[in-house]
């Protein structure tokens, strides 16, 4: 007997248009039974926002005739998607989402400011297995190629083994040739942060305003941190939980005087 | 010899004029040197989103003339305040970060959605000890007397003890009078999630579009959680951590075929 098409939920945060997600969709469309509900504009750094005094709309999009996948695109944030497409769009809950393929690394840190892992971690409260892949090429131009092969084997293994309660996975992807590309390293999230600076400006009406920018810091040396895999030429993977509680830390607070 | 008094940065995510983060500062003006670094307008729900893609003004406000603290409204999100704050605006870190006083429950999953707790998380990366405070009640006539006498516990008891690396507090305030409120309790992250439904319209061009709204839905029937604890009327504290690294199932996804 034939196994069940899984059926597969697809999400970004760069916009349904970015060609991340057009590689995401080609191949989950040689896996299982594919929706896309996707942001309809770019929604990059936007966390786990969601839209709760604005109105949603979302617009059915025409494919192309060869194409098998469904196309929604949605006014919201990519968790705003995550919600209307299982509780709206799909006729059931699907058996997987993927977000991405994100344009830039969600690596260490990123990983709190990403729209693409925030609409991983939304389906992974609902107890969806899910999987928010990035490459780290910030370009439109990214050459999506070399990943194809990865995605594909992390979501059959993902498939095959399920994922732990209450995990999802954060893939990220180093920007090199298939041939280059070492491996997969299962990972922790290097402790690194951001310095910022903010670059101070003047507008024609004489009013100060600024640009965030900053540096991306890492005095993480750890050999096994996501950091280390992609600066030595391999995927990394890290399963994330959004169990946020330092548990560690609750016996060292029980000592503060709290009566 | 007279003890230094802290530099604290207050902001929230409910906007700078409103009553919980005005409850908040009047805390904070009895222990240490208060910066108001706070968005300009309500940004609840914004998660850990950043701006990218857009300019940030920032504008010193005027207080009155028996107001100690210095304020500056901010256009961005609470963590774009922050970044803003710490580079910009202080002569130098603060000893202290607290966002809110919230209005409405940040406990639980919900910690992933606030933006209240996403500026408290973002200060905790730079180093800095950091606690967001939120009270179970949504109206702007919200009483914050009672929860004044706790925040000035937990805020005196995290600058004598510290806070461990890698850890924000999570408080959580019940809607009840202070002779109501039975005392703090440390907890953990309880397990709950939301189920969404989606009030779907057809605006007056004919156009569907949709409104977010959900049901929280909490499974977990453990006595050291923090739905416990409100329900049971304590303060709830819950450490919070921002590797959101799963260690525990590095060894499971390591069983996978990933070579």
């Amino acid at each position: 007997m034939a196994k069940k098409r899984p059926l597969i939920l697809v999400t970004n945060d760069d916009g349904i248009t970015a060609p991340g997600i057009r590689a995401l969709i080609e191949v989950m469309n040689t896996i299982g039974d594919v929706y896309v509900v996707a942001p309809d504009a770019p929604q990059s750094a936007m966390g786990h926002a969601i839209t709760i005094n604005d109105t949603l709309y979302c617009n059915k999009l025409k494919v192309t005739k060869d194409e098998p996948q469904q196309e929604y695109s949605c006014s919201g944030t990519p968790v705003d998607c995550v919600k209307l497409a299982v509780n709206e769009i799909l006729k059931r809950k699907p058996d997987l989402c993927v977000s991405g393929v994100n344009h830039g690394s969600n690596s260490s840190i990123n990983v709190i400011y990403s729209g693409t892992m925030s609409a991983a971690v939304e389906a992974g409260t609902l107890g969806i297995p899910s999987i928010g892949f990035s490459l780290l090429d910030y370009s439109l131009e990214a050459d999506f190629e070399p990943a194809k092969k990865y995605i594909k084997l992390l979501v059959n293994q993902c498939i095959e083994n399920g994922l732990p309660k209450g995990v999802v996975l954060n893939v990220n992807i180093p920007k090199l040739s298939a041939k280059e590309i070492k491996g997969v390293k299962v990972c922790r999230q290097a402790n690194a942060h951001w310095e910022e600076k903010f670059d101070k400006r003047t507008n024609p009406l004489g009013r100060d305003y600024y640009w965030l920018t900053g540096e991306f810091v890492n005095n993480d040396k750890g050999e096994d941190t996501d950091e280390w895999a992609l600066a030595n030429g391999f995927v990394s993977v890290v399963p994330v939980q959004f169990d946020l509680t330092a548990h560690h830390a609750i016996k060292d607070i029980n000592t503060w005087e709290l009566s």
